[in-house]
């Protein structure tokens, strides 16, 4: 089993990384996918009139404000525009994709933080009222049903609470969660750069291979730039919770996932 | 089996439909919902400076000129927006919900009709490149893999080509169709009108019932103004088909599901 997030950062080429998706599972390899979209959130919230916000928070990470009307938009964008999108495409590459938000089937289930921390002028706030959270519990009941009955899930958030309300989930840790919650092999993160970067934006400064041992060691978390950072923490949850391997890879390239497999990109191990 | 389609116009409870449906569902009742969304649409498409475009066709019969643009709205709106809007609703009220478009595992397949015929200025002519199509096959497979498994299948278009291109089509014909692939006995539309009027928009002027053999009678026919249209054809297609009862009643009010098993509406035996 593998479990590919596909990011949603502007230059992933969505064609080639459903060709090969699709390529691989008409070879009966077991592939989970999860998307983000936040490229097309920017624009479509900013064409709506709602541009998107981000809270800092006190340890340097970044969220999205969610109110409930960026709520909608998020569903409008990940589950319409971009999870239809890749079904359609996966469907084009002859793979029978099924498209699931984190609601459908209670598949990503988790704690809704109504109350969040974050920085301003340098002062501790409390942002409240939010709809976001992280996922505890995957449906793998679902998952498997899909998968043994030939299908391919293709999954996006929001997920849901435990108080049923949709929350925007970071889709970087939810593949994560997914992936521990399957047993899967091989966790790959698409991007639209290499890798991890000694220094980025330097494309040439691929770091080839963390230890698994070493992955949260303060000189591989410096090398986590901007979006990166989730993805890294992503992998050390992984990591830490028996994943074999994960591997950051470019989602830009012909064969994505069938490069990251082989090894190209940033591979954690 | 039940199936009832959750019409899109404006003043549909969708919060009352889905403690309805909810209820019915922890009762044991096998249920399928397919919604519309045509007027969210028409906000979003107007927000998103895409305003919606209709065709009438020759018989007089309009439908959405679906440019790929649209069909990008439409997928936000009724895949994202809508859809998710009433599985997060579903959950709320205690069944599990899974959304599903007619991508979706091939759920719903049909011909696109890239040429459609229509009429202007009273001139027949040809609007080319259109993305629009009409339901011929449903997979039946997966939605008893998940009705067997206990989860609560709640569809939206688009259908899928046979080239396997996402494309727009008729959701009361698409319920039609749905409800005959599996064998349903009871058809349920529910829309913002108590049933079929004799004097629309007269609600006291509410057909109570039309026996089977003479639903596309026209003095029937006559009976279905503007959208309405769509929904009598898809309920003769039913009866036709061997549905052994359509009914059309009202979305707005409480228990709409149960009022309308009840006997409450327009009923087609």
């Amino acid at each position: 089993m593998i479990v590919v997030k596909v990011g949603g950062a502007e230059g992933i080429d969505y064609e080639k990384v459903a060709e090969d998706a699709a390529s691989l599972w008409k070879e009966g390899v077991r592939l989970i996918l999860l998307h983000g979209g936040s490229a097309e959130m920017g624009r479509i919230a900013e064409a709506l009139g709602h541009p998107p916000r981000f809270l800092t928070h006190p340890g340097g990470l970044q969220s999205r404000l969610t109110d409930r009307k960026t709520l909608e938009i998020f569903e409008m964008v990940y589950c319409g525009l971009v999870n239809k999108r890749l079904v359609e495409l996966l469907q084009r590459h002859g793979a029978n994709a099924v498209g699931l938000s984190g609601l459908d089937g209670r598949l990503l289930v988790g704690r809704r933080k109504a109350a969040v921390k974050y920085v301003e002028d340098g002062k501790v706030k409390i942002h409240r009222g939010d709809y976001t959270g992280s996922v505890e519990v995957v449906n793998t009941g679902l998952l498997h049903l899909l998968l043994e009955a030939g299908y391919l899930p293709v999954l996006t958030p929001p997920a849901l609470s435990y108080e049923n309300e949709a929350i925007n989930t970071d889709g970087d840790t939810a593949a994560a969660k997914v992936a521990l919650a399957m047993g899967a092999e091989v966790l790959i993160f698409l991007s639209n750069v290499p890798g991890l970067l000694a220094n980025y934006p330097d494309e040439s400064s691929l770091v080839r291979e963390i230890p698994a041992e070493r992955v949260d060691a303060p000189e591989y978390m410096a090398l986590a730039q901007g979006r990166m950072k989730k993805k890294v923490l992503g992998a050390v949850e992984a990591v830490k919770g028996g994943i074999k391997r994960v591997v950051f890879a470019d989602g830009r390239v012909r064969n994505p996932i069938r490069r990251a497999l082989a090894g190209e990109g940033t591979v954690v191990r």
